[in-house]
């Protein structure tokens, strides 16, 4: 095959016509795949079905966690999230099934009723702002663009977002309240911040008193190589920088356990956790109990969650393994035209194409039953103003519906480059 | 024993003597007793251990409960709670763990977004109200009062809300936004409203035209004698007058199964669903929908639940009857002093004391080592004009716990009355 660079328009429409007909052959399968989301396969779930068969809902402390109480979660959940997020069990709120919940909660607490570090609730600043480091979590975009907030995209490179960028940004305008991290493993990238960026986050000066970063720790041991990939850790750098109200800490069991019922947790200083739950006294209760004990006495700790999360490596590395094999032969001898990540942990594979390529790629392969994650998901507003970037999700599909798919969508993106490549030709 | 309104201040200074006596050996005992909240026993949450058995987690439909998705929860748990409401599949949404978090959850969308049928939202309207039948249910005033609503009480008779004044109200003044109603077994008083009330809420012109009736639900099942009192179905009255989007109902297992983990359901027409499950979408992906399947198995359907219902009703109406006798013997003689109610279902019993005299009992029954809920909980900013009323909560203590509890309470509200004719007489 020739670089589609070095290709004249004749030979480029003789490319067209044999991916075309390759094309056919796809769509001639009847495909019917959903590569749309980062979700658990039947046999990641099934590892935790152990954990079911717990009897006794008495915690530590003689609480029976089927009754009501304890907002801020059973003190052995506490102490387990805790070790998670390398804090003190005074730090942490253990919560129900869903971090995103907790992340919307506290974005609508600070508009709402404002942090205790702020100076009046955001929703009389007009115009807040938030940093969204790009491309990104679409459910991390989508709460702030449901408050009405501006998103500013930030770059993010190999060691994060790009702090010459955000520590400008944050510096000079009050009207920034915050910035989304994923700072392990990221979505969809994969970058796993460096301690310099962790360090960078905590120091830097900010025009807004109640700057909140959002830490959504939600790949924290999701470990696909023997590497164990950990940051820095947020809050402590932040009190040593003087400023310990700044982060706000996520994670959860969903993908450890089960995403539809799994455990969230809050870290946060011990200012914010009694400020957060002194807040949610009137909407809540307590959030289930018995589904934290039952996760503590299955995982036990963080040594017992990193041997689980050993058995999802054995599922997904496979998975991840052909996605990269199958694009390194589908795009062989293509020229440059697209190249992807090689992440050693998290959900996601980012597949870069040539500018104008992503959308029509999603099409075409959209025509053929597979269904991506819409092209520009990754980005505020679902806008990839280079319109190059998929986020492929390989956990979900079996090995081979993924082999099929990867291959179906090397010739799509082969196919949408060819016609751009035509188009320019013209 | 000789009418307390009888006695002249001699005979009022030894009953005194007789009394202080024998609160003396109540302290004495040491006692360490919470009655304050509605919490079920050990012994009826041990009713439901068997549903943590189950072990397949496929819904009808195929989905994987485990999993993402499905925000409006399994489709037989929708048809499980819609048997309950007297609705349809499609006017439910099955949820977490918490009802009142439902509840707070759409006052937060009332006011921060408004309703389908808001001209704007609550948020810009200056002095937003809530109508509060009283005496009542303490978080939902909680909530109210959270979100700065002005609360305005209305009394409750034996038919539920006063609906002159109800309807003369929200007639009147487009700043009343809503009603909290707990429709059954009214908490605290037992009251089941009758159908002209329930006719008379759907039918009322209501200057807000995005006046909502906040239908809990709470005690829908919670039979105490054979009697099956159900009320009206508020959706079908509200659509039969041509305001269906005006009332949203509210129930949950949190006293069937376990008040920790149990689930919740939220009822009401079709459009208000879909505007809620719209703007529920930025903030969670989906409930715990394997303990709504757990749920559904163990109880199957509303037949199912009355027959469980049958075992919590063995378990508390002793309970019941042991207040209610305590107290008929130890308020024998004392004239009206005391008067309390006769619930046929539900969590609780009121007592109505002299005014003046139930924050003094509160406070002598503590000094004793037994908590109950404060004086003025059921009424708005939990001041009761009459300082008369207090809310017992037979069900979690033991019978022997219990029948002391009771016995103590007669004797520090008999103590109140005879300190406040003391008063009187001075």
């Amino acid at each position: 095959m020739t670089d589609y660079f070095c290709m004249d328009k004749a030979a480029l429409m003789r490319e067209q016509q044999a991916l075309l007909a390759e094309y056919g052959r796809y769509k001639a399968m009847g495909l019917r795949l959903d590569m749309s989301r980062g979700k658990p396969c039947p046999q990641q779930l099934d590892l935790s079905m152990e954990m079911l068969r717990m009897e006794d809902y008495i915690g530590e402390n003689g609480v029976d966690a089927r009754n009501y109480g304890l907002l801020e979660g059973m003190p052995e959940a506490r102490r387990f999230f805790a070790e998670l997020f390398g804090l003190d069990a005074k730090e942490v709120i253990v919560c129900g099934n869903s971090s995103l919940s907790m992340m919307y909660y506290l974005i609508d607490l600070g508009w709402r009723a404002g942090w205790a570090d702020s100076v009046r609730p955001w929703r009389f600043c007009n115009n807040i702002k938030f940093l969204c480091p790009v491309p990104g979590y679409d459910r991390h975009f989508r709460v702030t663009e449901y408050f009405g907030f501006q998103m500013l995209s930030v770059p993010m490179d190999e060691n994060g977002p790009d702090m010459d960028l955000v520590e400008e940004l944050a510096r000079e305008d009050e009207t920034i309240k915050g910035i989304w991290c994923v700072p392990v493993y990221s979505n969809p990238d994969g970058v796993v911040y460096s301690t310099e960026t962790v360090q960078r986050l905590a120091r830097m000066q900010t025009a807004a008193p109640d700057f909140k970063i959002m830490w959504d720790d939600a790949y924290c041991v999701h470990h696909l190589t023997d590497e164990i990939l950990e940051t820095a850790n947020i809050l402590e750098e932040c009190k040593q920088a003087g400023c310990p109200d700044r982060p706000v800490m996520f994670c959860s069991t969903s993908k450890i356990t089960y995403p539809g019922a799994g455990v969230a947790a809050v870290g946060a200083s011990e200012h914010n956790v009694r400020y957060i739950t002194k807040n949610m006294t009137p909407m809540l209760i307590s959030y289930d109990k018995m589904n934290q004990l039952r996760h503590v006495q299955f995982l036990k700790d963080k040594a017992g969650v990193l041997a689980h999360m050993k058995k999802h490596r054995a599922i997904l590395e496979p998975k991840f393994r052909l996605i990269k094999d199958t694009f390194a032969a589908g795009f062989a001898g293509c020229g440059p035209i697209a190249r992807w990540t090689d992440p050693k942990g998290g959900y996601f594979i980012s597949l870069y194409l040539q500018d104008g390529c992503a959308k029509r790629t999603v099409q075409l392969c959209k025509e053929c039953g597979v269904v991506l994650t819409g092209a520009g998901a990754a980005y505020p507003y679902g806008l990839d103003p280079q319109d190059r970037h998929l986020r492929i999700a390989p956990t979900y599909p079996s090995l081979e519906e993924l082999g099929t798919a990867a291959k179906l969508l090397c010739v799509c993106a082969r196919l949408a480059t060819v016609e751009l490549l035509l188009q320019k030709a013209a």
